[in-house]
């Protein structure tokens, strides 16, 4: 156990790929996750877990088959399961997600996108 | 189910209390909590869940019987299970925790300080 808060900022100086998510903390089996995003990402559902995106810096869409959420810097937004939902962003954003251990990025769709999992930063 | 997102300074402009987590969305059975605290909490312990702090504005001190953790802004920290600790702030600090439903503020010590759970903003 460290004593050193965790800084979002120096995490995301780390690395650079976009739609690749890295862990860098879990509470009990939850993990939050980093990601710098960029263009489209790929429709998907989860259908076992709700999702939640918040935006770090920059500001992202999470279009829904009813319509577009809107997400900019110090805005969040949970995606329930079963709900389709595809990621998008004009210019590079960075978000937190924070989702259960072992979630897919691109749930039930296969995907060039598809991320390992549990990389840690 | 909204397609509004979840604007972090919009919740907090709601409530000016200390020490009073206020329910701003949920994953599952987790919850975000957001807080405005100032000056000292209460060593307490969770028995039962790990619980995540997040600093959104300002900064505050997570003493532990083994030393601080300082938090300044776009930073976090996550405080095991089991482990005390006692939340201190000099300046008026507003927070973002993520733990599950149910969770006392106060954990295992009763205290005037220990809130009234599920209060939704």
């Amino acid at each position: 156990m460290s004593n050193q808060s965790i800084n979002l900022n120096d995490k995301f100086a780390k690395f650079s790929a976009h739609w690749t998510p890295k862990v860098i903390a879990e509470i009990n089996d939850y993990q939050f996750k980093l990601a710098k995003i960029k263009d489209e990402f790929v429709w998907h559902t989860h259908y076992d877990t709700d999702e939640m995106f918040m935006v770090i810096k920059g500001s992202m869409i999470i279009k829904l088959r009813d319509g577009d959420v809107l997400l900019n810097e110090g805005e969040m937004y949970v995606v329930p399961k079963d709900v389709e939902h595809k990621p998008f962003a004009e210019q590079e954003c960075h978000i937190m997600m924070i989702e259960p251990r072992g979630t897919v990025n691109t749930g039930d769709s296969d995907s060039v996108l598809t991320a390992v999992n549990d990389v840690w930063i």
